[in-house]
């Protein structure tokens, strides 16, 4: 067991980059060595977000040499757009000894094709996309411990997943009548500009996009049909909330077994499933998460309602997008990539109010 | 035809009160000539409302007392919390000649054991009941022409039955698969002090409520049976948005009906269907509604997506819980009741940004 | 007097613009028959601005033209950015009859080198800035009344002169002591991208901007020092509050009279000189206005405190600065221009909540 | 020197204390053995805040009894509200061996008589007062060594009296001139009800309160005064903010020293004066702080504008105000009572966005 390591972040101008400083700047067994940035290199980090001002080790962005990425560093976060990192993680992956964590989207879907239908771009090299492990940790630890590249799930996905997988699994619910309907704040959308996140436009303003549309819907669908063993298809939507942070999914689905009727099933079923998982917490009875109770924080909070009257259950889960929905769960993967304790430097309550 | 009447607002230290002085101060046919409040009789209006300063023509709160109400005014609008306009209306409605119209709940439901079980108080009396005419404007304007007493719809209702209606008449959605999930800005909740709306617990959060047990959902049930001549049962999940104003609904349900599986039929449903209708606005082919589009204004969005994977449609409809959920539909119901157009005072842009 | 006129609208898409058309849309003496926009000619209106779907008459934009506005309308609205009213408004005048209202602050400062000093690009020409009278309408109706051509105040100096001129003409203030501290929404920036200025950024944020460096300075400066008959120098910050609309300017003097070491000669001082101006609130004792309280209306409230302790004299004014700032000063003037009544289409009750 | 000691919070319902919280769980040397609460003993903590549901050894509030508090800790934060703490804090101080950090603002004032004329209630007994210790860290850090009872300091004057102690020291300021336009959130005035914070009349709000009544006014000047050897008196606003956290103060002056009349004379001074104190970052010429660039964080951030027209500097200070303005500094002050590194467990990154 490695006792400490060196990390670099690519794409530390975004939002999940200097997300990823923040928790990074407080693990114990990590120490940033290099931040990158392919449009900024060479003028300080701090230019773009003066809150980091004396917070950092380095102060000077770097540019992308993966070449000099491996010497400086022994893991490297890629918190670069899909598309970029299609491109620039097969070449991180040549130089032995380097572990990769990625962010984006682009070593998710194993189906190249789904891949080009629902990003509008190529995908990422076959031998590449066989490396990624998928790093949903609460889920797929076995195969992240030891891995050297670890895709990191989505927002929307991870929220969605988790509030799923039990129900799937155990067969309590009809798989074909799932329907999600998550709200997320803006910083999900990133820092790039665009009129529809102008303040102006969006404070007091709450709104659904790409409805039916969004590129996490089949990562949605991959995961749930590989716990279902069988193809599983769900209606999902999105909607912008006029908040910075926070993911909150609210999952339908026909309850398909009598069992399953009251909400004491539920928080016993999710609690025995999750009972070993850190991050996961199921909350009692006529309780719903709200996305501030895990704000600024790795937990993944759910809760559930069952309606006797139409069979249905309802499901909510809530997220900090940037923490468990990013850069959180990357740390979290790295955490048990290296055999260390899951939640290490990740032992962070919400930030309330 | 008459020509100008005078009116009354009990209640008008609440928002629902306050919005329709507002409204009540452009209309061209009417005057406020008493402003009522319980708890504040014989204080200034201005003391709680100081942005109501010199706007208004009459300045001291009067007691709730019918008589006097009737002398002063020919129409009253009950703006008060449920449970209370249960008592009063019934008192009000024996004044020969006073039209009354009610922002409360407790006229909506014609079943009292519903009424009971959901609201958890007595319900009004029979008599009084049967005398309320439902003002959903669009879909009832028959009946509210030349009432007396008309009871206004809840927020959620109307922006849920205006985006259902349609399809449920004309059969082309399942009618058990109906799924509404609702958000609604926080004025919703009223002016009362609850640890739950303070600034600090709101702000960037979202959080949903009530769960599966909202009381507005038998009024949703109520109105779609009546149209789709059956009963009609919903799933229905209220969410807070942090936001003062507006409500969005997503609603799912599985297409019945092969023509109805693309996005160009269900537009032209809708747009026939509310043909003559000013404030049902079908948006575009791929545009959904956002609420502040509707802000301050007294339309009702209404756009949508098919999705052919799963066979369900998704319909997206957008108000101002104050104003088309409230205080605005309260006014659209007076005119229709007077024979006046139904704009009347009404015809404002929403307010943007 | 004329009874109805026609007006266009050049700058449409931007906030200026669309606040012009929502408050004109219930003018009863103005129809809009053109709204114009140099980058967008010949989309629809609505393209950008789905909230305004059927609500006007007019959809397609216009390009620039005078000679076709001339045609199209009988007063002209130029909410343009700085630069470009200072080229178009000199055209438009060559048209006869052609009333102008101009909401760039290319007409305001009389003096060419200060404009070129603080707006960083050419003046306009000498003959049009002669033309132009300073719309600050509570000082400046007479002026104003049958003007052909008007140059619409800055949100910041109208909130701040309107607060200082009685102080400043009845020497109740030390001149050299001004000190205004300004707040404004982010509206004011515009509807342009800008990192600063997106959601994600802006929210839970509040921030100084061009400290001592604001383009507004010298016309706060202009028209303190006509009123007062001498020089008038202040030090103005400006910040940005994380809303949309409002302006709020706490401005701080040493009183140089010891009658007004109270707050009753303050509110007596200033009740008495603006009694005639249906838009100036002056707010009773130990209250101060907040911003909501003139949200989407025409008004601008004001409030005092004296400190005895510092012989200072805090006065705080608010105004909505797309409104009495900007559009509704406008048509305010347009009204006066006119020979109407000076609120014609502006008696709106603030929004509220 | 201790290596790890057992902390206590009174008032664990209130922000302070659910932030104190937050901060010692990732303290290295710190644990919590008591929660406490007056009103909620025997209730777990997590009724009022899920979101600590996990995440603390401790779960169920105790009751207020300075016994047992003295066997269950080594040191006690009393984030209890003025005029209760005024009561607790000597009876805890009776118990040998028990370090207290009192967070209300008791014991800040030594002037028993202005405590009173301020706070409207009784002053704590003398004695107390004398044996407190002002804790402004960056100022007072040889007093706050090794004492057993530390006051505290306010959150409005942690940002004005750091951005302001260096000039009135250096005399580069006109010590009678001072005038401080404070900001904050709404988190500052507590979870206690009240309409003026509720979300509908705070949101798209911004208002001032306490004018020049603030009982911050005070302790803003004994602290001057002390440090600059003679009375100072200061005009001081309080505002609000439509944001949970973060305070901003735009503070004036008039220049008394020509050596200071450019930013970069401030910058220096300041950068000196604070050169070894890690939670000071003086800004760059030409950048001023914003609050969200401290948000979760224990830094003060201080940036300059002179204005050569006015002789006036503009000082602009930003804190997180339930961290440095009241628990992170509560526990700076803790360190440096034990005589640890001052920002042991406060070496976070601000959270951004």
């Amino acid at each position: 067991m490695t006792d400490h390591i060196r990390a670099a972040v690519v794409g530390s101008t975004g939002y999940g980059g200097v997300e990823l400083i923040r928790l990074l700047l407080t693990h114990p067994k990590v120490t940033i060595t290099s931040v990158i940035s392919s449009s900024n290199a060479g003028e300080p980090l701090t230019a773009g977000y003066p809150h980091l001002q004396q917070a950092l080790p380095v102060e000077t962005l770097d540019g992308v040499d993966p070449a000099i990425i491996r010497e400086k560093a022994d893991v490297v976060f890629a918190a670069t757009p899909s598309g970029v990192s299609g491109k620039l993680v097969p070449q991180l992956l040549e130089h032995e000894g380097l572990r990769v964590i990625d962010l984006s989207g682009d070593f998710r879907l194993k189906d190249r094709a789904a891949y080009e239908t629902w990003y509008k771009h190529e995908a990422p090299p076959q031998a590449s996309l066989e490396q990624a492990v998928y790093g949903l940790t609460e889920i797929y630890a076995d195969q992240v411990r030891g891995a050297a590249f670890v895709s990191n799930p989505g927002c929307y996905p991870t929220a969605t997943t988790l509030g799923l997988i039990p129900a799937v699994e155990a067969g309590a619910i009809d798989r074909g009548s799932i329907i999600v309907d998550a709200k997320s704040g803006v910083s999900g959308a990133g820092r790039g500009l665009n009129i529809g996140w102008h303040y102006a436009e969006m404070n007091e303003n709450f709104k659904a996009y790409k409805v039916n549309k969004h590129q996490h819907i089949p990562e949605v669908e991959m995961v749930l049909g590989e716990r279902a063993g069988e193809p599983v298809t769900v209606t999902f939507t999105t909607h912008l909330v006029p908040m910075t942070r926070g993911i909150l999914c609210t999952m339908y689905a026909s309850v398909a077994d009598d069992r399953f009727l009251s909400e004491d099933a539920w928080i016993e079923m999710y609690r025995s499933y999750y009972k070993d998982k850190k991050f996961v917490r199921i909350r009692d009875k006529g309780q719903w998460p709200a996305t501030k109770e895990v704000w600024g924080s790795n937990y993944c909070d759910i809760g559930f309602s069952v309606d006797p009257r139409t069979r249905r259950v309802t499901i909510i889960s809530v997220i900090d997008n940037l923490v468990k929905g990013a850069s959180g769960q990357a740390i979290q993967n790295l955490n048990v990539m290296m055999g260390w304790e899951e939640d290490l430097g990740l032992r962070l309550a919400p930030v309330y109010p």
